[in-house]
């Protein structure tokens, strides 16, 4: 996501630790004492502004969510969302998907939503896509056994990668979408990326997968 | 696939037993013995007209392949182009896709196609399609360890649901096309349908798929 450099966001990130937690890594294995209740716990990776995240956590109250998000510049959005509605079941990670198993524990996370992750097209940097298998063996390190990722994307080649990759890696598909939005998922919530691409008439992919029971 | 009914086409495919074997299931195991080589043995299962297998017969001379058909007036079509051919690397096959283990082997075929399967849109229907788990069975049981699936279609609904499926079987996805024609694939071979589909502007879908060694 390319945006305006925000020089001052590291500045106002820092002054709401109550919402993203200055050191995360020390958080592992206790992130149900940051929210108000005790009830599964989602995460989302690479959230951009938050659309997503924050709209999934005032729909569903019963759910905790995490939204990971790398660049401080994108996550002042998230940040400035949750200002405005200080959702008690909404906590923000500055932090690198790369390193998910030192923020949380196995199976601290019971699900781990991707969309419109950076397709990254070349093939030399195929490493870098976020279900690529170093990726995937996060994720498996800090779900529990048969837990989940769900994927959206509008980008082809990303999509054929991680259906493949997924599959390769163990993973079980549940279900596969080729154009969403022609289809009755119920309860859609869109992405920033989603409503722009979709609004261009790009088909959106979805998929549920999940790690292997006995694997 | 609707037809116009051939009231002859039986007696056309029973004059011509050294393309059609009459009684396919005492082949079983012996199938070389139809063909002028020894060398791998590929099926279609659902031919329709036959330009598909008929095409990959002459593009591919180091390979056998058997053509089965359910439908004798789609078959007399196949038929008709192999006796203006004569190729001596392809037989055709009366019979259901249903029964593959009464007429092959184990280990037998080393490879399945599948193209522009009927869709059985209806999920009351959903064990019909060529790709539910009881003709994924029957693959399996007629390929050796590790053997391939070779699918396209541009029915969105079969796609979806055949990626599950395979997985759910156990099988792993090598590779998967979401729009095989503005792919870099080389050597697509079209069938009817795949040109009569992508002249419409339907996107085709493929999928390579595998079952897995030591399942
Ligand atoms: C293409 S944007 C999509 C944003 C949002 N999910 C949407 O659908 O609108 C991808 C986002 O992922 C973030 N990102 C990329 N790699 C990441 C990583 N390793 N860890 C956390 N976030 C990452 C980027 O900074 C960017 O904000
Ligand atoms: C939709 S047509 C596609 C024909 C061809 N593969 C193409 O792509 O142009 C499907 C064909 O599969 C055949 N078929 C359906 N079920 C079958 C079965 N169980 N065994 C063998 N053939 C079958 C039908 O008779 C029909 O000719």
């Amino acid at each position: 996501m390319r945006l305006r450099n925000k020089p001052w966001a590291n500045d106002r990130i820092k002054a709401h630790p109550q919402y993203v937690p200055g050191q995360p890594e020390q958080l592992k294995g206790q992130w149900q004492s940051r929210f108000a209740k005790n009830q599964p716990l989602h995460i989302e990776v690479g959230s951009g502004k938050g659309q997503f995240i924050v709209e999934m956590a005032k729909a569903h109250p019963d759910i905790n969510y995490i939204s990971i998000e790398i660049q401080a510049s994108a996550l002042v959005s998230i940040l400035d969302k949750q200002i405005e509605e200080d959702l008690p079941n909404l906590q923000i990670l500055l932090g690198d998907g790369r390193n998910l198993t030192e923020y949380f524990a196995p199976g601290e996370i019971s699900l781990v939503y991707l969309n419109f992750s950076d397709p990254w097209p070349k093939k030399k940097h195929a490493k870098r896509r976020l279900t690529s298998p170093y990726f995937l063996a996060q994720y498996e390190g800090i779900l529990p056994t048969g837990g989940q990722i769900h994927f959206k994307t509008d980008n082809r080649g990303l999509f054929e990668y991680s259906l493949a990759a997924m599959s390769q890696y163990g993973m079980i598909l549940n279900q596969v979408w080729l154009d969403l939005h022609a289809s009755d998922f119920e309860g859609n919530i869109m992405t920033e990326y989603e409503e722009k691409f979709s609004a261009r008439g790009q088909v959106i992919y979805r998929l549920e997968a999940a790690f292997k029971v006995g694997k």
